[in-house]
């Protein structure tokens, strides 16, 4: 298994219907923007038994590095259109793994309409580490910032908050009364987020701040009042929770902590003004896609977690940190 | 040193005159191509151990990865414009390696007038792995691609050939009879390349193909021929040497495999019709840089070497494989 032959063998025909991308076998690759429309880049990187875990299966691994990266796109209102992949192959690695690997990114480059453009492939004496890199497009003035939120707005977020947590949590053997169906659905949005491609396109012209949610709904709140000064008061008791976290919340109360700082679950977060909820309300209709309210934006600056009565709830990890 | 504080400390920084960058503070980078230009994307990887030594100077891999990445625009004929770099850090690294790798991007930063505008910083077990994604732009059709090269083309490269290669051996204690100033020139080609940035858009719209020399000419040269259809004939007497690489073959003379078959030397290797030799003579005064006539494109397939009698010469080695 040499260079070319991987790149020839498994990754070229990931490439097969991008013109730019040459069959993989140019110096760079050639993509056009339309007339009007932006450029949006994203850069994502995975290291085996950080990321992800050695024997975890290699298409879901593939299938999650990219859907991360579509994440960040959707999370700027951004359509996908391409991506570059940096590997570093651990020596003696079995042909297997990659082709599974390929597999994957495959399969969803099919569900997003995304293709292989680029990218590298070198040997490693360490872990399997991957790089995406995914580039996108959103119409001139269209995209959403983190920036951007006032005092006034309402906040929402997508779909159910701390399944992904809660799934890791599942996986490692920690979580109790969590059984069957229930357990599998919160591994399974812990192994494969959704990224929220349509929504962000939706959201393009209507929300004045988004983020995905990959380091924790307050951590990841926080960066968008950072970046617009101001501050967000969530309400508890409004979180958005999926059935299977519902059970395991009511296991152990203390678990509600995973949907205010449980980080993978890649739903977008956002902020726009009172007056387009309606619309908001429409949007989820469309796409058959919950969003809920869970607080508004304050003057000030940072989270505030709030209970039924109004009362400051201390959350103590602000978000999943690498280091 | 968590992630974000190194991103904040010591990336943010180089991210400071790239307006769609945000600071590194958003989820993905906006970048704009003018009308009737193209986005040209790149990646390479590196690896501490592989690509680099654990003890080289930070500085000099920062400015490396770098680089190689500009070789692969330029040989596309591109004007840089803005990087993404992933990667992953060590557990326990020095953050004065880090604030080392940072200073050297932003001297090159300078010297080629390209920003950093995202990417990602993680943790590993393993050894430092990084990842640069390069964004250029070139005019529509200005592209310089490897597929182009017609029989009766001439062959030239840029530069001088070997430095890389040998000075990578006088860095293993492996090069006899080479000494001081020709040893350290040798060395300073292989840990600090020149990517030919300013040639590769001259020869838009005038070279018919062309590829960066990265895996060793006759390799390079070969994916020239393999994506065009035919053959190359190069003549081993007329390879540009430097002076340091004519001291080293001439003290042993099976030294010459390393202009031929040694990587890393990052020039251009092009092909141009006949008729343009006086053109290729004018850039090269115009850039103060040697472009030599090494050999021209024949009917057929692969890449044939002769010597002064036209003998053809059996080259073992084509390249430097990664795996």
């Amino acid at each position: 298994m040499d260079e070319f032959s991987l790149i020839a063998g498994i990754f070229a025909p990931l490439a097969r219907d991008a013109p730019g991308a040459f069959g993989l076998t140019d110096d760079a690759a050639l993509v056009q923007v339309p007339v009007g429309r932006r450029r949006v880049v994203t850069n994502d990187m995975i290291v085996s038994g950080v990321h992800f875990l050695a024997d975890d299966p290699p298409a879901l691994v593939g299938r999650k590095l990219l859907r991360i990266n579509l994440s960040d796109l959707a999370a700027m209102g951004a359509t996908p259109r391409a991506y570059l992949l940096a590997i570093a192959v651990p020596r003696g690695m079995e042909e297997g793994w990659l082709g599974e690997f390929a597999r994957g990114l495959g399969e969803d480059q099919t569900a997003y309409g995304v293709s292989l453009i680029g990218g590298d492939t070198v040997a490693t004496d360490g872990p399997l580490t991957a790089s995406v890199t995914a580039l996108g497009e959103v119409r001139d003035g269209g995209e959403l910032l983190r920036a951007g939120a006032r005092p006034g707005d309402l906040v929402f977020v997508s779909g159910t908050l701390g399944d992904a947590a809660l799934g890791l949590m599942a996986l490692r053997g920690e979580l109790k009364g969590v059984d069957g169906a229930d357990r599998d659905a919160l591994a399974e949005r812990y192994r494969l987020p959704r990224p929220r491609v349509a929504l962000g396109q939706r959201l393009s012209g209507l929300a004045h701040a988004a983020i995905d949610v990959s380091d924790g709904l307050v951590a990841d709140l926080g960066h968008i009042c950072d970046c617009s000064g101001v501050g967000a008061e969530i309400e508890v008791a409004r979180l958005p929770l999926s059935t299977a976290a519902r059970v395991a919340v009511g296991a152990a109360p203390a678990l509600m902590s995973a949907a205010l700082s449980g980080g993978d679950d890649y739903e977008i977060a956002f902020t726009c003004s009172a007056d387009a909820a309606t619309e908001v309300a429409a949007v989820s209709d469309a796409l058959d896609l919950p969003i809920t309210r869970i607080g508004r934006v304050v003057k000030g600056a940072g989270v505030a977690v709030v209970d039924e009565n109004g009362e400051v709830i201390n959350v103590k990890s602000t978000g999943y940190r690498h280091f």
